[in-house]
């Protein structure tokens, strides 16, 4: 695994463009960000029209005609075309700029002809990626802005759309901007899986000894949850606030199943707060068990060294070269070195044994 | 005991079967599940009338004609019959969804004519396995839908429905879900007592030394004992939310039961947390003691092996070969060598003394 | 200290007798258990009248003659009495139950005409002990239930009530209550005191080094601190309760004096947590301590080590019995040899000073 | 530092007088106490009654005569006297048991005419005491008891009454009682200052490496904090319960000076727990460094041992006596022992250098 | 990086000047910081006046000349002129007093007809510096106090004074607190980056290995990091209250850009504390790295000495100078030797093989 790659986005999750002490609502384009693409769906009981719009100007004037219009911006590339949209659409500086800036908490904001909701989706390809996606929920229509990555999660919700008159055809706004945001909740399910599979090799690599590249990964799956953890989080408070407020914008029916999408961000936000202690589980586990095999080592070497370093000072002391040693010429100097080597080895071992080294 | 075999629970404790996306209200089966077995007890103060049900149709009349009906539904392998249910009994689509992933955090929700609780019972044989009961609680009827897992800690109600006239019979549906939820939580105590044994188990192996597998066990334990705790603590928020509502589902006596039960879950959520605690303190107190051995061990070899290698080099010096070494002639060359080493040793054991190297 | 004797009531402070699914208000003797005594203290202004009761039944009636009437029962030891009990004081179901299932987490409930509170007393002979006292308090008396440990913690609430014709005398069944759960909550201070003694022995040996066993006894000691913490804690609760509760059952006066024990309460608890958290400094206290005599005693070794075995090599190299080794031969070969294994002596102590190596 | 001098207070913060089972209210002497001085201040704006009171009888009375006046009185040491002026001031027995049990958490209590108020002053001399001390506030008295240790932190505001007619000499009790409050946590920013120095001075020993004494010594540091806090902390609830009353007690300018006095109690506290988790920050980080220290060393260990131990085997091996070692006879011998050596040795610092062990 | 440099801030904090049981009120001027520098930005929607103040005298009475007058003053070098501000303003003298102790944490106190702000700026050249910068905000006029160090986050906003005449010109006093607090937070965003720069570069050295260097630069990033969630977290409250302030010092558009700065506190407190976690994560990781290398380093060590150690003792054996040493004289004693040596070494390492030394 390339560890390096994926660190970015776990150390540095936010970072703003507009400048410090810059005056509010200033809408800056990301230059390296694709131009924006708009696409708009709008649909009714009746029927289904999707296309590929040029411009923006107009779009407002669009929304009348069908029951529900669905504009779609992908991309945050171009200043001039999310400002125009702003006018079209009568949206707050403050809201804009925060389109702008890709890097905000989830949140709700009640303006007065729209709800502005901050929503951020996940993707783990080769690291893991998240993607703000602001959505302006109005009476009949829903504008998504994404940031730009290539890939989608709503495409699910354009079939449902397309092929079935089912519910959500016979449905308003509020309906649509439910599916989309349960489309961008579920997206965390197999991201979560994806987490869950490594965890259980790592699990399993560390059962069987692990080594130092087991740590580094323990540290990376960390940092990511972590990653992830700040992604889902404020979606709690976001739900919340949807399914608490008595307004106009989501009707009693859809409300219940916002309550159901809430069950889901819970359910998500205490997975990853689980596999997160797992992570740290695996780590304590892992350093116990080094302890535990340096302890191991430590000990071999010592009965080794100790039983052994004695027994070659003797050796080593017979073996100098001095011409009066009365020992060397002894019939049973030998015999007698080999003696006090056994006894001097034999109580070392006894002491062992008595302090327990042998034992486990 | 085989550590691999009981770790998916442990990791992986909720993962979702309806694809991102999917329409809300999809019911999906599970494939490798057995079909739903159904069993109805209908009884009232006069009798009991049980049955094992080939088909789910005209059960909703069927709860017209007793007191007090309970239909069980045991295993989640056929869609269809969950669905025909659902429509029989009026069941809310979002619920019928939840009852299909298996794997929801316990929970209550009201809807019109019946209240929809979703629990979660514990067993534990080789390895821990929770399996959630859904509970439908209507006006003279529960409808329990277990995933199918063999075993079921509902005999001891059927019994007391069965052999005694006694509360239960004469009590209404409210008081039978009362008491499948007591039994579901009762349960819980004997897998906690043979937690508990298990920790008393590790906290001796570790009094006397413990080895590289009780490091892996106190983790193991861990684990499922956070497996435990995720399974339990949902329940609390149920009873609180079942003791609190004023509404006409549960009777003002039964609540003073479900608060009962309440206290219960508390007490079990209160050992858990102990037991918890307790591994990491195991974990921490272990991590010491080998520290502890270590340093120990330590000090051994450094002991012997620094009062030796300074005597083995002198040895070694008088052990060389040069043909013109005077201090080999002398007569009392020898006896220098040796008053040499015992000079060396004797400060080398001060100088260990002094520093407190043999006092603990 | 006899660890193992003490940790039962530390790894397992609760264990339910009733099995899973019984019915609710299930009376289980515990077998094991002293038989039942009962004493009972009638008391007014006037006099006070104290009698071993032989039999229960006609205490009710009993309590109708003096001012206040105090019935003690200790021991559980046989279920029909405390079921008759029961009936005579027209207990509920529950609450029996949970006399008799000793390991209740303190607690109050109100029923129509009683109060039932349960508490928790401890006492530190060998080991920690802690007893359920369940307090019945009706309108003019006290029935207390203990299970039936040796000893009792009331002793000097009845001298109060024997000798002086003081406050206590004077006032109703509530006051007698307070006295009660007062010298309850009183007792746990020795007991704090003597964890305060081995803290500071504990401490004292630490400081001067430490052994293997100081390990184990603070992790002891903060077994116990959890288990007196888990019996003391839910009193805040208890206490909160009784002083807040606007009913007829405690007095104005009276609950000036129960808000005073909730304060000791509290100190006690902070007391708990202080030492709690005093035993977890000290471990990790030990633990850096003992890594750095560890890291002290791989130094030296290092040094020695490092220092000698270069020159012993040198040593056996002129040591080797080869036939044709010029050194051997020269005049001036041993002096080169001390030479040179001076000149790697020099420069490894030099190494060694540069590194920092003898500094701390 | 003499450790051990400083540590009973940081291990055993409170400790009771009163036995278990007291009656409430039991005003018991501190035998080792200095016996109390009373000293009484009247002031008004027109002037200043300074003097040594012989007795307390008829201090209530005094009162009467000024505008406002303070009666302190310092030691416990005597029962008779606490207990007199309790009479004198119609004090509440519960409130006298508090002052003579001097460790209390700080606290309020509201009686019928006067407040009752615990605050706790410290000091650093060679060791961190604590001092409780009570204030009585009535009408136009204020009553304050100190525990009677040498030094008092009152004694500016003495001067500020003394010296200006100022805003102290012209307002009523409720002032004096703030500008008490004030002088006793105004007190604690030079302890803190001085703590503040010892973890400067700490920071800078670990930097340069530290010693066995740096680790004693972050633990005592630690100690004292924890200490300090369990002192400062209910401070923070007195001062919200004063800002809060409503009652006549404080006038609306005084609550004012209290909120201020409020600011300075959290910015205090957030210190200290800022300086405790620097101590737990110091402590890791002390923890790190002993083990990159050990790492060093072992390393350096493991790479001299591991090149030199077989070299000097192969010396050892040609330094064997055997008559029949055909090797020794050969002319290349010698050179051929030597090149085995260089071979052996230098395909271990390959190996070493390829394991990046002489990196960092 | 020059480490001790950058501490004291991040130990001490906060620093208190005025002595405990001085007055409260009682202004003490700064003697080493510079005298205050006065200038005035007086603007409407017609033109903007800007001067350097000489004095304060009259600046009240400026005020009700322009729409919007902004007083900044720089440095607390002289309390006389912060005590005649206090008096041409009539500002509050406990107000005036945490003016002079620049060491407060950030709070909101309304007062009669000003509102009295206190925040804090950050900057991070050498080491991280904290200002303190007091903002009166009245009904026509702001006054800011800061503490004098050399630059000032409010240039952006006067150049949106002076050169546009946009929202700022427009609107009231309370526009522009809101722009100058907003001023205030944004500069949090580059310092926040440069923390962030600092952590990946951290994280790059402990992958690649980490040094002694690499504990000391996580322990000083971490306290940095400490310091500025200290000196940030306390502006969550102060926006709070200005957002939920019903009065009339801010508009209700005013309160809109507040909620915004609201929100940018919360994002800039999520990176910080994630950041201090990544800080503990790194720590903690090298840790387990270290402890993984020194086991590697010990496994090669005790493989190494265990194996050579016995097989030098052979050696030494036969290398002892005894003249009856019968095995020296076998023809086959030299093979026997080294078969001996074989074998043991033989054994050792299939012993080794079978404990797994040699995989991980």
């Amino acid at each position: 695994m390339n560890l390096k790659m994926m660190l970015p986005s776990a150390v540095r999750p936010f970072r703003r463009r507009t400048g410090p002490g810059a005056s509010p609502g200033t809408v800056v384009a990301l230059p390296d960000e694709p131009p924006p693409q708009v696409r708009v769906i709008a649909y009714g009981p009746d029927g289904v029209v999707e296309e590929q719009a040029a411009s923006v100007s107009g779009l407002a004037a669009l929304t009348q005609r069908s029951a529900v219009t669905w504009v779609n911006v992908d991309g945050l590339g171009d200043a001039a075309v999310i400002q125009q949209l702003g006018n079209e659409f009568q949206l707050h500086p403050l809201a804009l700029e925060d389109v702008m800036n890709p890097h905000q908490r989830p949140k709700v904001e009640a303006y007065d002809d729209h709800l502005f909701i901050v929503a951020r989706s996940v993707s783990l390809d080769e690291h893991l990626e998240t993607e703000q996606i602001a959505l302006f929920v109005g009476k009949n229509y829903v504008l998504t802005i994404q940031e730009g990555l290539p890939g989608d999660c709503f495409d699910p919700v354009r079939e449902r759309i397309r092929k079935t008159v089912g519910r959500i055809r016979h449905s308003g706004a509020d309906y649509l901007a439910y599916a989309l945001l349960d489309a961008i909740i579920d997206n965390y399910f197999p991201v979560l899986d994806r987490y869950g599979d490594m965890l259980d090799d790592l699990d399993e690599q560390l059962m069987s000894g692990g080594d130092g590249e087991s740590v580094a990964q323990i540290h990376k799956l960390r940092s990511d949850l972590s990653a992830l953890r700040r992604a889902l989080r404020p979606h709690q408070e976001v739900f919340n606030e949807l399914v608490r407020e008595e307004q106009e914008r989501f009707s009693e029916r859809t409300r219940l199943y916002l309550r159901d999408c809430l069950d889901h961000v819970l359910q998500i936000a205490q997975t990853i707060d689980h596999y997160h202690e797992y992570c740290s589980d695996l780590r304590d586990y892992h350093l116990v068990t080094l302890s535990h095999r340096s302890n191991e080592a430590m000990k071999t070497l010592t009965v080794i060294a100790t039983l052994f370093i004695p027994l070659s000072f003797v050796a080593g002391l017979y073996g100098m070269n001095f011409q009066h040693m009365p020992e060397l010429h002894w019939v049973y100097g030998y015999p007698m070195a080999l003696a006090i080597m056994a006894s001097i080895g034999g109580s070392l071992l006894a002491w062992f044994w008595r302090r327990g080294w042998f034992r486990g």
